[in-house]
């Protein structure tokens, strides 16, 4: 952390428009947050596994987070203002006409209307030209989607965006996004860091109809001069080239070598680490980083802190109703590692990292009569936190470096128990990102780099200016060896269990329980 | 049901003595209970896996309870008093000198000392030769036990019986036991019915130190003098050989024919048919039957009932302190058979009928995020009733012949969930039976048989004279085929999990949990 007073240097906005909302932070050249706003985006479900956005929000939201957060600065320090930065959901697309007009709602990322396109295109070779293994985030499959059932959707579309390049082209008039962020489409040939003609084909698009491409951290493009009015600024800002959350969130958590992975213990688990040549492996994602000419290995597992929120509504206290149980928490500390033999494979949302098996299940293994409530949540945490380690050996396997710390951030950060298991199972220190907003910092740290106020421009140098940290915690050398132990049986039960799960899978499909009200769209 | 009038027909006093208590009813020729009385005994923990009893208590009990069961009685109705029936705990035994004093306390059929001298000579010749698998129950490990830890108390001991016969010794004189009493021991070369020179010096016993033998049914002597002067009896009373309470049970339910299983939802899960001839069978283990010339086919699953129990007090609502939950059985009842793909392996206690594993684990497989509270709820119910069906068929291969009736019986039969249950997942229909000292019901059948009342001395004819049953429940043929689908997958998790059960095993002994308080005598 850098401790020099920047009350006078240049501020940077930097946006994180993701599935939820769209937040605006303004930050200044220590990394400090000085104000911020967010406006929310109404998610869209007109069918079962449909995800849609109205794209028109990515912009308002982005243009009024923008008024908020500069309207909360002082005349003079508005002035200060040297960049915008911008990150935001990955995968995630509209279509648009010449005016910027959407053609229809956008898709995203989590949207799962494709099955049937992933089946038939998705491939070995798929993976390995655009470093995204077959599956739903994906744009590809969803616009191959849309050349089947709604080709006069494409036929239309005068440009075919991200979220990156349809808020860029609002707020410079230009069509241009971020190899980084377009990247996430699945659309490249990674090597190349640029659209292949094979996919593009795939999805029935042309490369004149997608955005033009800027390496991450140059400029894209300047302010228009109505906004610069609008918001009261005073001089010519240039717009930066950004990255996808993830990436984005790697560098706000000053990840930028090969040795030091981000770990996002949220709703999903994701790891991520730099590296600087793309490497196919069928466990991880590969995608355009936000340092120029680097990659980002990624591993997810959606099971994260997802299953320890759902262990409480489904089988905690009921009166808590969900919330966390201070009490749970703290018998489940005591219990030893490995929980007395109870362990769990924690595919409740299916596996990805490291098998890619939609129809995996969960699984508790190794019931006796005394095990409890806490013996169940703290075997849950246990087999999560075992999945992080396998993934971050492929991590490790796939850079040829050694991991020496962790960067956590995300909501499972707040438990005292799942940070020391993570430190103690995976062997590895562990440091707390402190801001929360890590994503849009490293947006912001993207844009302030490009200011040039550190004396260069490179933005692993600024990562490490900006970043705020608490703690580091050691492993506790005892507990790693036993959770070893616990750890190789635990890596046993998927391949014992799979043919079982597809054979549930088909059980579960035919004779379903009562099926949930349907989600509506309120388009 | 006999309806005829009983008011004036022989009445007969039959002795149930268990684990916790002695109880005594006193029975009608049309099965009803006309007065009973009940006396605990306490059970002894010298130390981990010991569990022993005051042998004195099992004849205090004996002798209290009838007293308190006759003085009911008005004194006509003490002239009825036509014969004496026993049923008691199976397999455990004391050792007595010349005067039946106790040399040491009585060893408990779930007492567990016993682990070094079940490997050293439990084998499937020992099976095959005494019916019994190797495993806690039989007193034969544990005499060979004392042969090696205390010598002295076999040298010591004039006799060594079984809780029948020392009850025998205190109403008669003499050192007697049923056959189908005494064989629970594991001495007996079973095709013989009769003590085994091989087995007696595996135990380090002697002939003469065992108890004189008389099969079911028969006359083992006669009250003494003084006891019916005590009761206030009136003529000479018979003491009836009798049976172990599972067998007695049988008798009680009229499951006296191949084609009728009786099937105790208690606790643990007992099943059980007659056969004419042995059958040798690594799934099932044989007794001698209280129906003279026959055997008891017996299958048994230790997590029964129990896990109900478990589930409420580990996973349940922690405001009901582990009572029952009518909404959990609602909830439940609405879902799907197959619980919508998660399937339950019930080893929670282990494994007995069929695998015999005492290694072996519990398993909850197959969960998603729509997976509730009832889901796993049911999902152990289904799971132990996949079991009854998958011991039943053994049994049916057993004996060669189709089961047509389950008689039901035990704590679990008020579930109305689980009786639905275990009718469509058997295909079987089920009738229940409304005594709840069903044990004693079947020493009482034995006993009113001997008196010649129905015009022989049937057992089985006169079971079916005295047996009370509720309603008959008929399998839903829609229900039992997806059943046998989910069961047919359910079947295959012990195959694949059978080595990380003994991983998790070894894993539990070695990182032990805080252990519980350890309990101590009261002797």
């Amino acid at each position: 952390m850098n401790t020099k007073n920047y009350n006078d240097g240049p501020l940077v906005i930097a946006i994180d428009s993701s599935t939820t909302s769209t937040k605006a932070i303004i930050v200044n050249a220590s990394g400090h947050v000085v104000v911020s706003a967010k406006n929310s985006i109404q998610l869209h479900t007109p069918a079962m596994d449909f995800y849609e956005h109205n794209p028109i929000r990515w912009w308002e939201t982005t243009r009024d987070s923008i008024q908020e957060a500069v309207s909360q600065l002082l005349p003079k320090d508005r002035e200060r203002i040297a960049a915008i930065g911008i990150t935001h959901q990955r995968e995630s697309f509209a279509c648009f006409d010449k005016k910027g007009k959407p053609i229809r709602n956008g898709i995203l990322w989590l949207d799962g209307r494709a099955t049937k396109q992933i089946k038939q295109f998705g491939s070995k070779h798929i993976h390995n030209l655009s470093g995204k293994p077959p599956g739903e985030p994906p744009a590809i499959y969803k616009l191959a989607w849309l050349k089947e059932n709604e080709p006069q959707t494409l036929e239309k579309a005068y440009k075919i965006v991200d979220v990156h390049g349809y808020i860029t082209w609002n707020l410079t008039g230009e069509w241009v996004s971020s190899e980084a962020s377009a990247d996430t489409l699945g659309l490249f040939d990674i090597r190349n860091r640029n659209y292949s003609s094979e996919l593009m084909d795939i999805a029935g698009v042309k490369r004149d109809q997608m955005a033009d491409l800027v390496p991450p951290g140059q400029i894209m493009g300047f302010l228009k001069s109505e906004l610069i009015t609008t918001w009261g600024l005073s001089k010519s800002i240039p717009v930066i080239a950004g990255a996808g959350d993830g990436m984005a969130a790697g560098i706000g958590a000053a990840a930028v070598t090969p040795d030091i992975a981000y770990l996002n213990l949220g709703t999903a688990v994701v790891a991520g680490v730099q590296s600087s040549e793309y490497k196919y492996n069928p466990v991880f994602r590969n995608y355009v980083a936000g340092i120029p000419g680097n990659y980002i290995f990624e591993v997810v597992q959606h099971s994260g802190a997802y299953l320890a929120g759902w262990f409480r509504q489904a089988l905690g206290d009921p009166k808590l109703l969900g919330e966390p149980d201070i009490r749970l928490d703290k018998e489940a500390d005591i219990i030893p590692p490995g929980c007395e033999g109870l362990i769990t494979l924690p595919y409740w949302n299916a596996v990805q990292s490291p098998y890619w098996d939609a129809l995996a299940r969960g699984a508790v293994v190794g019931w006796r009569g005394t095990h409890s409530r806490a013996h169940m949540y703290r075997s849950i945490l246990e087999g999560i936190t075992y999945e992080v380690k396998m993934n971050l050996e492929f991590l490790q396997k796939g850079t040829g470096v050694n991991l020496t710390s962790l960067r956590i951030m995300g909501g499972g950060t707040r438990s005292e128990l799942w940070r020391q298991m993570v430190t103690d199972i995976t062997g590895i220190p562990i440091t707390i990102c402190l801001e929360d907003e890590i994503s849009a910092l490293g947006a912001a740290i993207q844009a302030m780099a490009s200011t040039g106020v550190f004396g260069n421009k490179d933005i692993a140098y600024a990562s490490k200016q900006m970043a705020h940290f608490g703690n580091t915690i050691e492993p506790n050398l005892e507990r790693h060896a036993i959770y070893n132990e616990v750890g190789e049986i635990q890596r046993k039960l998927y391949p014992q269990l799979k043919d079982i799960f597809t054979q549930l899978h088909k059980l579960a499909e035919k004779y379903p329980g009562p099926k949930p009200e349907s989600p509506k769209s309120e388009l």
